[in-house]
């Protein structure tokens, strides 16, 4: 050995360790006490200045390193795994998952090719997945980045399915243009993903919906029928369970017969509504399965740490298809590393990827799924307990029906201060620390906006935040 | 309170708390003796049946779940942490950066959009990055979930940067088709950018590389002169820092100067191979800058824990107005938590984004880029000791020149039993569990490739992989 060789690994392992060991108690009591903590704060100035230092060339001391983020980073977090945080459609996290995050990066595997047990252990997932939404055991299905990411993947296969000639020669061959369908309450991801594509933005026809937020069916059926007259090609049509807006669910099996009649390509956006999918609840898993392909994240309703999506595929060859990769350095060999399943790289865009599988796995091997699907019918249970609360109360106003886990609603003030009212309330909920909500504007209204996707939220939180609401929109009206 | 509400977190915080200790002292245990197992062993059948159970239903006991992974996972890793890892262009992790994944993960915000800490460390990394490869100030950046991911990123800014009227109405309606040019070496995600883009892999013209396996110069013009006399659309050329087979480097000078000519976009796929930038290098720097758009990973020569690749922009607004995203759920608020920074799913596809930027920030922080830098350095020195080793053993060949850290080489036998004698030696050499090779196939020679990227590595690694190359080699030939 060359006695200059350095390495990355410590030179004492006890003073790392030990940092580890600090962490790890840090970390617990930041989750036990969570809920005595604001929901959000803002960050002084001069916090975000310390955020500005160049590269540092030189090592730093390991303990002020930690103490540095003690310090700036983590009072200042986003807040989702605080029980009253109803803002975005973000999970709270899990400690188990946050533990198997720990033994990911220290594994620290390339989740992409290989005879390697991690292969093996994402398979599985990706069969659970399979199970819980009642895909048929034949289908595929890839872990990714993001629901955007999941949402592109699938759209992808669905392109490729529509004509097989574009992965060679692209869209400029073919005879017409491609168009898909779907609602204007469906996520933004889809107009990037056809923008991505080289569809265009203006190839998702943006069909209106009904009064329960759902896309209208006498309204896509006429444009179909007028985009195929105009020499247009229709190629799928992108149903939500859960749209963003108000968590409306679109009628699913009358969107598969519809894709069954006209030869259409069906996939559902079930970003975090796929996870209510039960028997006894408002989607049913064989709805679901209707579909052709459908995307889903585990950073949502299951508490999985950002981020991860999940793409499932009924016909694997297709899926295989449409992202198989060739090259000469990535052939097979009989035996040694190079053996082994299936690369994943084929099922989707990325290459090298990270082992997000893992927190997936140890969640639900700890806490067993009908736990985690007890906790998604309580969030429900508690939208609806809240929406009483509202309809309850003379000066707020139920916006939209709740579905799924979504109560959006307004306090009620002078039509034209309406708006700025309810604004108003939203920020100062959060400057306050006591609850963030997001909001949507529907119909022109600005409503508030309760996602209950949290796992830490008990109903008493949902009281507070409506006590709270009324309190500071009376006080803003009395001005 | 509901006395049923239940939550994810557990009624015995000391089990797990302590659970979390327990790990950290493992994984610290495994990292101090990595150097002493085997870098791969085959996986028992036995092992790769318990990957098969069902969607378990009921709660696993916590420590059960742990053994299993102790058990039927970790033994059977990748090796890219070992020293002896010489396959694909893997990063071998580093202890800071697994303690920044478990502190992420605790954290767990979502890295899109907000006024929280996150999003200014993150910003913070990305200006490292411009600094650490000369991009201007004013450049832009996005971190993505990998190399793959960071081509097609960069490769949607440069087909928005030839005709802005894609993203609305798609491909059809341009003149012709778009096509982007880069050497038969480049790695295959670039093909998969442009099927996915709808351009289809046709559009990627591959030109023939020189012996030092650069792409052809001549050949290049000439084929750009073709193309646009037969009315296709050259819009940019992709070179590489560092190509999957050889490591080389394109003429990074002389592409950004027929780019400028021809008015196309020149991005640099530096995956591995930017990490080596370095006033005294083998590429420089400045070079490197001259690219309109660069991606490289940070899961490869600065050993952050799978996956994370970043994308560096130099024309922000265009980078910006490539993926900005128009949604009213988005609009931003003056105050509170929907205040704050540009949202960073308008530099990207995804919407929800983990935290892989607190890996790099500790690791950087940790550090020091001196001390990364200098590991580069101390793995290009490796490879050019390997290679002397190499050219002064007559039994073996050395089959590219080495420009960064990879060494292409072989055993020499038979003409006819070469390309099978060598695969043989790279299966037993990861049966042995001594060393990982991988291969590239050169001019139809299955070449022994070792990418020296490991900051583990030391040069009696070297000497152990000759050695055992010859010692399996002689008794192949000696059969
Ligand atoms: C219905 C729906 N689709 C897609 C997405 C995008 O998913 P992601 O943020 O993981 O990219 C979201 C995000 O909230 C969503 O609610
Ligand atoms: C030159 C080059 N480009 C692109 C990639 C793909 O990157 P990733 O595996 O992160 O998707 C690699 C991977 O090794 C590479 O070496």
């Amino acid at each position: 050995m060359n006695a200059s060789e350095k390495s990355l690994d410590p030179e004492n392992w006890e003073e790392l360790e030990s940092l580890g060991h600090r962490m790890i108690t840090d970390l617990f009591n930041q989750l036990r006490h969570v809920r005595n903590q604001p929901v959000w704060q803002s960050i002084p100035a001069k916090q975000k200045e310390k955020w500005k230092d160049s590269l540092p060339d030189l090592p730093g001391n390991l303990c002020a390193v930690y103490e540095q983020l003690q310090e700036s980073l983590i009072p200042y977090p986003t807040g989702n795994g605080h029980p009253r945080f109803f803002a975005w459609a973000d999970g709270a996290g899990n400690p188990v998952a946050m533990l198997a995050a720990l033994l990911a990066a220290g594994m620290n595997p390339n989740v992409c090719a290989g005879e390697q047990s991690a292969l093996y252990l994402e398979q599985q997932v990706i069969s659970w997945m399979k199970e819980y939404l009642c895909f048929p055991a034949g289908a595929s299905g890839v872990l990714v980045s993001s629901g955007s990411m999941a949402n592109l993947t699938a759209l992808l296969v669905a392109r490729n399915n529509y004509s097989k000639v574009i992965r060679q020669n692209g869209l400029s061959t073919l005879d017409g243009q491609l168009v898909l369908y779907t609602s204007v309450e469906t996520h933004s991801c889809i107009d990037k993903a056809a923008d991505i594509m080289g569809l265009g933005r203006n190839a998702v026809r943006r069909i209106e919906v009904n009064d329960k937020f759902q896309i209208d069916l006498r309204k896509l059926e006429s444009r179909i029928k007028k985009d195929r007259a105009e020499g247009f090609i229709p190629f799928c049509i992108v149903a939500t369970v859960g749209t963003v807006n108000t968590g409306a669910v679109d009628p699913l099996r009358e969107l598969a017969s519809l894709c069954q009649q006209e030869q259409l390509w069906l996939h559902i956006d079930g970003a975090y509504g796929a996870w209510a999918a039960a028997e006894d609840g408002p989607v049913k898993q064989e709805d679901i399965s209707l579909a052709d392909s459908l995307s889903f994240d585990m950073h949502k309703w299951i508490h999985i740490p950002f981020a991860v999506g999940c793409t499932l595929i009924k016909n694997r060859l297709l899926h295989r298809e449409t992202f198989e990769v060739q090259a000469d350095y990535l052939v097979r060999h009989e035996r040694g590393l190079f053996s082994g399943p299936d690369m994943i790289a084929d099922y989707g865009i990325d290459m090298s990827r990270g082992f997000k599988s893992l927190e997936i796995w140890m969640t639900i091997k700890t806490y067993g799924i009908s736990q985690l699907r007890q906790l998604i019918r309580q969030n429900m249970e508690q939208a609806i307990y809240a929406a009483a609360l509202i309809i309850n109360e003379p000066a707020l106003e139920l916006m939209a029906p709740v579905t799924l886990n979504v109560v959006c609603f307004r306090f009620i003030a002078d039509p034209d201060k309406t708006n700025a009212i309810n604004r108003e309330i939203l920020m100062r909920l959060q400057e306050d620390g006591t609850a963030s909500l997001s909001y949507a504007m529907l119909n022109g209204s600005y409503c508030l906006r309760a996602m209950v996707m949290n796992h830490r939220t008990q109903r008493t939180d949902l009281d507070i935040l409506i006590k709270e609401v009324l309190k500071i929109g009376s006080a803003l009206v009395a001005v």
